[in-house]
């Protein structure tokens, strides 16, 4: 049986669930892909520190991140530290040292990606990242081997465990956002700075890998208009409810044309909508295409096994290429020259609440009153007379997903 | 840029949508893919037949099946017919001519998978079936790449979208069993002998094929204990609901040690369980693995462009093959030796439904009754209790999901 030499950047919990996941599927992968993985290196930051789970034997721990990049014989680097800066290099020069790389880094993505996916393409070395999209969902795989066929129209995520998780709590439990947050935080699912995931920045990060796998064009998280959960108040919660919603931090791009329209934001979803019913830290994203319609992948979106389990899945992958000699091939293939819009530039409804019923002359969908606010579903509104309305209202207008006519 | 040379048995419904599709999607499968698919022949029972698409310019229509298998240019053969015991012979013939496979026909699949995909192992020749299970859900391609590197549990679906669009109708809209039949059978969702859908058949099939993938052993349909809907009434439905369940037509195999528990038939599932929403036509396969926790899969189970587009990803990756000269890897590689056995003849709850509360001592988990039945969901029965519980009841029961202790 063939043997693949493997080296690893990081060994914090997304590293170690590697190893573990490793050893312990040994004798599947080397039945089902016909390869033995040896783990010669892994660079950590710290030699000293204390670590639970031993490495295995023949593994050799190191603080020389050039140790392993320098180590012909290994072949794939997989990289999971985490940061932006070092890993870019790192990465750069793995590819240039002709090693294939797999990395769970989004925030590199985002910014690096395309750059990196063309180094290694001329390289002739692999480059893959499933585990940087909704954690243990293979929806990266799933657009690049199965809906490849086909043409699709629109991807709609739910891709932040974190303000998943804390929406759930405040709609469910009635909690304020502040105390949602530290509950997400008491129970590990927040960090201590949450500004990533509740201001929509990791979320316009996965959307612009999602974009470039769905539509063959990744887009600047930079240049995306991006509202994140941290205005959204139990209030607005309650009035979604009582009106039929549930209100999501929804990432959505949708393909119109030469255009793709983007939004990443708290929206409103049909309480009977799939992807309403996702709750707590789970993933999901809805993919719309000609030929399936509708299909939908749920399931954990972080967490040490199922990021190992994308992050092997990747391993199994390029060893297939490296035994066949076919590294190289980039791991999302389409490319199309595609403009970019913002959705919150079209007209669209939206759930307006106030103290009181605003005095203004329109033909309001549905509408619901509580002892201390009042609440309503808009028809179809500009963003001018949006603009007009929001004057009128205590607090900000949400939009109803999907109500936007293009 | 390489030509693949296909051939493509029966021009029905399905076939039909794989030559619209391959059409529609060239520009983007020569792009990824880098590979130009062309359609030679096609086999047709009734040369004459009017069809309302014209095929591409280069192909060749033909009533005679050996034009295609004997053709030496055609690698690759797309077999859409449906029949079993022709589908089998013709596939075996392309096999020992070197032409890799590709077929949807779950029936032979079940039957004789595992000795046709031997028989393209030693024949060097790939063949592939992801449209056999759940039509246009990659479910297959999704357990053999992102999830092989994963310990897998247990696999439940809902496999047929005859059944479940039957089910939802009796339960939405409080139709008895033949009427919701014929509103299928009139929306051409229920075939005019409904058969091999509404007994089970067709769900304990794919069953087979999905523990295959998903545990390394393909099931015996033949020896499976398989339940259909045709035996469940409104009354049963309206309890269900009003004790806050649904009834599903569920696929159910689950590992533990070196056996493979399953279960086909009507069983009750909490109605806030994510299967419990798949309503109509739509199917789901909820996989419960090691590393992964639960992912959720759902879309269209059946229809001609679906259909098609699972062919079509199976063509990408045989295409990849042809390229490498890598092809005679089996689309499941995964094998274990495991034993069967019946969830039925294990300890769980169920429903029961009779018309008045049955005058046994049980420690009913809830109750409720209506105007004219009595309905309760029992503790864990042995198979001897509810044997004797089922002679004071009304109607069958029904088993809880997953409440059987192992």
């Amino acid at each position: 049986m063939r043997t693949i030499t493997l080296g690893l950047l990081g060994l914090g919990t997304v590293g170690s669930g590697v190893v573990k996941l490793l050893q312990a599927q040994q004798a599947k992968l080397e039945q089902t892909a016909q390869v033995h993985f040896h783990l010669k290196r892994v660079a950590v930051a710290h030699l000293a520190k204390h670590r639970n789970d031993p490495l295995p034997s023949g593994t050799t721990l190191t603080d020389n991140i050039d140790d392993v990049l320098n180590d012909q014989d290994i072949q794939v680097v997989i990289e999971t530290m985490g940061t932006v800066n070092l890993a870019r290099d790192v990465i750069k020069k793995a590819i240039y040292r002709g090693k294939s790389v797999i990395t769970a880094n989004k925030d590199l993505l985002a910014t690096d990606g395309p750059q990196l996916a063309e180094l290694a393409r001329f390289r002739h070395v692999d480059f893959m990242y499933e585990a940087s999209v909704a954690g243990g969902i293979p929806i990266l795989r799933v657009l690049s081997n199965s809906l490849v066929t086909d043409q699709i129209n629109q991807i709609t995520g739910i891709i932040n465990g974190t303000a998943n998780y804390i929406l759930t709590a405040m709609s469910s439990a009635g909690l304020s956002y502040q105390d949602a947050l530290a509950e997400a935080q008491e129970k590990g699912y927040a960090e201590p700075d949450p500004t990533n995931d509740v201001k929509g920045i990791d979320t316009a990060n996965k959307l612009s890998i999602l974009s470039q796998f769905s539509f063959g064009r990744a887009l600047d998280p930079h240049q995306l208009t991006v509202t994140g959960i941290d205005q959204v108040c139990k209030q607005q919660l309650a009035a979604a409810s009582q009106l039929g919603y549930a209100v999501k931090l929804l990432a959505i791009a949708r393909r119109k044309g030469d255009c793709i329209f983007t939004f990443v934001g708290p929206a409103l979803l049909p309480q009977t909508a799939q992807l309403a019913q996702i709750a707590g830290v789970q993933n999901a994203i809805e993919v719309n295409s000609n030929a399936l319609g509708t299909t939908v992948y749920t399931g954990p979106g972080a967490g040490a096994e199922p990021t190992a389990n994308s992050i092997l899945s990747d391993l199994v992958a390029v060893a297939d290429h490296i035994m066949n000699f076919d590294c190289g091939k980039e791991f999302n293939g389409y490319h199309n020259h595609l403009t970019t819009n913002s959705i919150n530039d079209l007209p669209q409804a939206y759930l307006a609440v106030a103290k009181q019923a605003p005095p203004v002359d329109l033909a309001w969908q549905k509408t619901s009153t509580n002892n201390d606010r009042w609440a309503g579903i808009t028809p179809t509104l500009s963003t001018t007379e949006a603009a007009a309305l929001q004057k009128q209202c205590d607090y900000p207008l949400l939009p109803i997903a999907n109500s936007w006519s293009l």
